[in-house]
């Protein structure tokens, strides 16, 4: 039994502002202590006041912290016997293959946080006939060191893709395959970072492990402010470049305005920044305005980002960016001297986007997604008249917002429901110019088809 | 046409140091030039004695780097129509999908340069059998974001190989999937730097992008010497850490003797260094000896590196490494917060192993290369009694030492033959201590069965 913060051994490193940013530094500790095993499967934690005394902070803080990782699985949490670290799927390193525990006590059984589609409808058959075909077609040199730009094929297929469905400029060469939109930020940072750059604008709300990923780079970033418009870039000023999600914000779901995005574009062409567009889920778009890349505006200052990971799944580990040709040999030698992401994903994505797989795949799944969010809108208004839905003209998660005072309340129901979610102030940046709001970041795209009609009446249960 | 250097407009970074650094400064930045498209295609070159003037170096030099990179397939040089950048099969950055042609004029038509398998012999279709199984069998969230480690079944499958075949002592918990071995030792890099690592010692012949990947984390690195009995590693002294090919020094082909192996593991135990063992060919041994894996004398100080790469094919882009429990925390936080390799490839490459696929192919394979072997040396000692072959007690190539002073012209006389291959200068690391030697390293691996008879003919041509 650990009594003391000393006794668990963790390097801390908490923000010493303290806010959100000390309960997210508690957090990602602990979930990082639990992650790599230093902490073992069944593992007593103190007790929150314990703890809370132990680091000087606020026992509300801990509790917080604590109820975040139940609800992500990584701990438990019984009356009577404290809490604990959870039994993983995963054995902790030096612990072997211990038996996969499908739903340990405590854990979630159904997620809502947003980043991950439907992984039940992940087009198996028709992945492996690509495979098969591409396999089959692909001529030897290709399974040896490759372009570390990525496989010609993929480059031409995204290439002729992103033209057509999201108004994106781009030939092959201008293509940069990468392992997923992580892969892609790291090696812009350092991009940036050996071109003197020191600071980058993001959104006020977004997700804390891409700041992290500039931070890494040696960037710090300034938040721009967010209103009931959206997030307002006219006051960009010195900074080197800019982080965005035009199409659809992350997570608030709004599209940038018109006028903001010319003021994004001026700013480019003024200053010589570089735009970072994040196009996550660009495909799936409800209403009939499909809104087109940024990088259309701009070929030169835009870097357009984008990833199989929300379309297909993330374990496929690819990605791809549209680079302007004045980055394109830093960008290339960021990533090496050859190709780090394997090939036959690389050809077999190429024949699926060719072959007009993809297509049908993404139309199918705007379908099933688009059913699950009319449900979701429909279900809220009646049982949950005080709770607005917003932000679902695209995407694959809706910001619920919630009567002021209510979001920590409304989190917590959710967690005693089994569902694991976040609230809003999850996802807003330490530096976030914005207007505290109260809502809830209901990603409807996790839960397979089977489950969802429960996963709704759960997630009814808990609203106000 | 180019005729002086400042007209081509590239950055060179050559070694104040002189020698072969200075030529394989030049080369790697004409290579890059040429890769990423700032050289186009069909740009002359200046003379050797323009370049040699604009940059005060030795006429020699300049010649010698125009030499590698027409070996290598990037420059053309023709009788009157001075050096030229290649058609390259790639498009350049920008240049969109120009047609590919199969051997641009003065491309040569074999590689000899070690590294790359037949890739004529991968198994296509036990591959896409093991693809179809692990596919159908995989449960849903194999398909989500990962643990950084990689899959469990990959990691299992690993770990019993491993100890089965090399003597490694792993457990799955132990196991770190990468996507190859540079990936490995950029991570590597970046650990031991983060532990306050400064100097790393390397053997006197091997790969300069190795050297490169660790001066990329902040590392220096200093050469063990070399002589006629292999590798001395009896003066390690106050490095953080050693990279060594104790089972098959490369390219020299010796294994480390028992006394030197002994003394890497003392002066580890002794120093609390870390032993890098790149086990890049451990699979091909062709005598009845089979030489133990280094870390299965001490797997607290030996990180265990090997590679899908040499037995399969690099295009896979999947390696891994066995990582003493001390150190696994910090190298999983060094690959990310989550998986960064394809999960498909993982789960195949699990079922290709679990299912005996990977034993049968790679025995196949032994003998295939065995044969390739037997006729090089059987060559060799009918044509060119001058010369011998060594280092082919195992893997994919053999060293062939000629008479003092000639190998610069037979490297020459074989870029003639058409063969792509280097001298053992190429190899030879900036600080080596070691007897110069002349000698060809000569990749058998590489060229498919059905030209390896025309390889050799056209190899013992260029012999003296």
């Amino acid at each position: 039994m650990a009594d003391s913060w000393a006794s668990l051994g963790i390097d801390l490193h908490l923000e010493p502002a303290g806010g959100s940013g000390l309960r997210r530094g508690l957090t990602d500790a602990l979930r990082d202590a639990v992650r790599t095993g230093r902490l073992a499967p069944g593992t007593r934690l103190p007790s929150s006041r314990a703890l809370a005394g132990d680091l000087g902070i606020a026992r509300n803080t801990v509790a917080e912290a604590y109820a975040d990782l139940v609800a992500e699985g990584w701990l438990t949490a019984r009356q009577g016997s404290g809490t604990r670290v959870a039994d993983r799927a995963v054995a902790p390193a030096g612990g072997a293959g211990a038996p996969v525990r499908r739903r340990p006590p405590g854990r979630p059984a159904h997620s809502l946080v947003p980043g991950t589609p439907d992984l039940a409808a992940f087009p198996r058959a028709e992945w492996l006939k690509a495979a098969r075909r591409a396999l089959t077609r692909a001529p030897n040199e290709a399974l040896g060191y490759g372009d570390p730009r990525g496989r010609p094929e993929l480059r031409t297929a995204v290439a002729e893709y992103l033209a057509r469905v999201r108004g994106v400029r781009a030939d092959p060469g201008s293509v940069l395959i990468t392992a997923g939109f992580s892969h892609a930020l790291r090696l812009l940072g350092s991009v940036l970072h050996g071109r003197g750059a020191r600071t980058v604008a993001v959104e006020s709300y977004g997700l804390d492990v891409h700041l992290g990923l500039l931070a890494g780079a040696g960037l710090t970033t300034t938040a721009l402010p967010y209103d009931e418009l959206g997030t307002d870039t006219r006051g960009l000023g010195g900074e080197s470049a800019v982080l965005l999600t035009p199409a659809h914000q992350f997570p608030m779901g709004t599209t940038l305005r018109p006028d903001r995005r010319a003021a994004v574009a001026d700013w480019a062409r003024r200053t010589g920044g570089l735009v970072l567009e994040d196009d996550y889920d660009g495909e799936f778009r409800y209403d009939r305005q499909p809104v087109g890349a940024l990088q259309g505006l701009d070929p030169g200052h835009v870097v357009y980002l984008g990833t199989a990971s929300k379309s297909l799944a993330p374990g496929l580990r690819l990605g791809w960016m549209v680079v302007p040709h004045a980055l394109m040999a830093e960008t290339v030698a960021a990533k090496g001297h050859m190709d780090t992401v394997g090939v036959l994903d690389q050809l077999t994505l190429a024949e699926f986007i060719a072959s007009g797989a993809y297509d049908r795949h993404v139309r199918a799944a705007r379908q099933r997604y688009r059913r699950r969010r009319d449900a979701l809108a429909a279900a809220v208004a009646d049982r949950a008249p005080e709770v607005t839905v917003t932000g679902i003209a695209a995407g694959l998660h809706a910001v619920l917002r919630l009567p002021p005072g209510t979001e920590q309340g409304v989190v917590r129901a959710a967690h005693w429901q089994g569902l694991a979610l976040h609230g809003l102030a999850f996802y807003r940046h330490r530096l976030a110019v914005a207007e505290p709001l109260d809502a809830l970041v209901v990603g409807y795209g996790t839960p397979p088809d089977s489950t969802w009609p429960t996963v709704l009446e759960a997630l009814c249960r808990a609203l106000p």
